[in-house]
């Protein structure tokens, strides 16, 4: 199965072949080849022992005193202020700042289905992240189900505890249709981030890659390798962006409407792409392209990076190798960015979805929109826009600026839609 | 519908009909009729403005070396070691110190069938409840039904995200229902507070009022009012207990075995309890009994009360307004309890529940049995034994050491029952 992350996993084969369970991460500066500060296992393990999240009371329980307005009697008012009026609970219960973070476990980092109590490290660790970057109160929920039905039914019936629905490591094609059905059930924000969030850092990245090299997103031929979560929601982006040709390759070659069969999403995105109607493998797209982004495994040699137009802009976001080794990927490209903390541009979620809620929430969005999403890559873009560098088109995930302009943006734009009547 | 709950709760009109909004609640001293001082309810919606509960980080994540401990690439190596071993999801997950506080909202406190998002602010105050007393990490869920498969199936489909689930405010009889499924069905503890919790802490506090006023279990005659969750529950546990004579009455009058219509729980209780085959009214129920057990509304008159033996023992649950009109019952009882925090011997469920998980999740107990369940209320019991008094049988619910108490010996149950194979 194509792995459709780009949220710099490693993946554990590799993680464990190396010596001592060792893992890389990069200590001190995050952009730049700073040197690797080895991550032990043992530092990995003794971190998660007991988990990585807690739940808090934000008031003193002290006294009896304390009890009666926390607890009983106190807090029957607040009951019935909610049931005499539902949209006081965004006020009076911590669903005003929460997000669950649901995963049913089936495409977890670059380790795919391993199931849902083996996925929940990963969704306590974004609950974390949601903390660190927007102080919003991550809720990790696995579910012990794959059936589409039966993931639709059980988020919507969960949904009345939370203020977002952030959808996690769910396989495709499964998740477009999970998201879907969310989206239009539910009256709160619903997003599966392995498809927009890396949608919208991308499309950042490639904004701010055009500027820095004076060219226009509707001059690119970009080339799109992978079709899964990340690689459709790329694709839709990027039009909504306005780039115009772009040819999607999955492991059977390039996507086009004669080719047989073709799932739903796929058929849809046959239909959306490819205008110069290109047949055959990925050497045939790479030729002449501007742009290659790959979001799926596989490998490119250096002729077919050769084989594209000068200059090109090399996403490669495969974890932890990224589809153009990162030696060919520098000399043939003018942008190269990867999903590797220990390389420069490194495209990271985290850019994205703890502004993307937040700005949600503030606003009182019922859903994440095309034009909040849009919002938000130009917001990321924007923060180093006047420090644009070929190693520096995208921010570092730790960088302070980045998630209040996301939150900004993408709630300005919440309500802009919300006045425009906007629905997607 | 009868109330069933005596966590201390005040019914909303009760409250809404005070001035200004005003709550009473007792500052200061915990037992004694201490002076009452107000509760606003302004006081009270601003304590929950934004919600009572927060998640947060036990780690920092202030460099990309942190993420890559907390997130990836490090996380891999945890989710493959869960996925090797599932056990070990205790130990490097949160759940084994997280508690799901799951409610339909179908019997809040006193109010009765208000739905999930206003049941809401109860589920959070009791997560607050759990990391103050045991230092677990309480998760708030309110579920969007009531129908008892789809509650059991959600439930189940969650359960990979904790490591307990605390049923709550469920009406009977679905709540018996739901419960037993679930506790079949999952290898996590699941217990319904407000039946188990209730009739933990009513024995305690039965067991200690024997104690002081040198009587026996055995002995007494109990008559409950309520035949709902706390009721059945209590019966049941009293009954394990030692105590032979219960009537149970419900708003139909006293519960037997040739009444007709008895639903299956209540046909079952008819089975277990009036051994001297009464029938008739509470009324009848009374005359000559010992132990008043009130766990619903309903009212009792001086006369009615003054038909019972010498010097009962009158537990008036209900809330705001016991049963029992306090001046009625301290001028005919021996031992007087209520749900109230502003009268002496408060019933207060609190006392209970959060050593009962605690531990369990020490134990890695799989359920919690009956004998779990009686240790924790002689330990609860055991806490007060050398201080008792008529109006301090049992403990405050401040009284820190409670929860270690509980949790202390129900740990050691948990491990007994699980070395001899016990299973209820």
């Amino acid at each position: 199965m194509a792995h459709d992350d780009n949220d710099g996993s490693m993946s554990l084969r590799d993680a464990a072949a190396q010596d001592e369970r060792a893992t890389t991460g990069q200590a001190g500066a995050t952009n730049g080849n700073g040197s690797l500060a080895a991550v032990t296992g043992d530092e990995v393990f003794r971190a998660h022992e007991g988990g990585k999240l807690i739940t808090a009371s934000k008031i003193g329980l002290d006294s009896v005193r304390d009890l009666s307005i926390a607890y009983t009697p106190g807090v029957a008012l607040v009951c019935e202020a909610i049931h005499d009026d539902p949209e006081q609970a965004r006020k009076y219960t911590w669903t005003g700042n929460n997000v669950a973070i649901i995963s049913d476990g089936t495409a977890v980092l670059g380790l795919g289905d391993i199931g849902p109590k083996a996925a929940l490290p990963v969704m306590e660790g974004k609950a974390q992240l949601f903390g660190r970057f927007a102080g919003l109160n991550g809720v990790p929920i696995v579910l012990d189900t794959t059936d589409v039905d039966e993931l639709v039914e059980t988020i919507a019936r969960l949904a009345p505890s939370f203020g977002g629905i952030n959808l996690e490591d769910i396989s495709a094609p499964r998740c477009f249709e999970v998201e879907k059905r969310l989206d239009e059930a539910l009256d709160i924000p619903v997003f599966h981030d392995d498809q927009h969030g890396t949608a919208i850092v991308i499309t950042a990245g490639l904004r701010n890659a055009c500027k820095l090299m004076d060219r226009r997103l509707e001059d690119l031929r970009v080339v799109i390798s992978g079709a899964g979560a990340a690689g459709v929601a790329t694709t839709r982006m990027l039009l909504a962006a306005g780039v115009t040709d772009i040819v999607v390759v999955d492991s059977r070659g390039i996507i086009h409407s004669d080719r047989e069969p073709l799932n739903d999403v796929k058929a849809k995105l046959a239909g959306l792409t490819n205008p110069r109607g290109l047949r055959g493998s990925i050497s045939d797209a790479l030729k002449d392209a501007d742009t290659f982004i790959g979001v799926s495994a596989g490998h490119l040699t250096g002729e077919q990076v050769a084989s594209m137009a000068d200059g090109p802009f090399l996403f490669s976001l495969a974890n932890p190798n990224p589809e153009i080794p990162q030696d060919i990927a520098m000399k043939y490209g003018s942008i190269v960015a990867t999903g590797r903390s220990d390389y420069p541009n490194q495209i990271n979620n985290v850019l994205a979805f703890p502004g993307i809620f937040k700005g949600a929430l503030n606003a009182g969005a019922t859903r994440i929109t095309k034009s909040m999403k849009l919002a938000a890559a130009r917001a990321i873009a924007a923060v180093v826009a006047d420090e644009l560098r070929p190693d520096r088109i995208i921010p570092s995930p730790l960088d302070p600026r980045v998630a209040p302009a996301v939150t900004a943006a993408v709630e300005v734009a919440a309500r802009n839609d919300s006045t425009s009547g906007a629905k997607s």
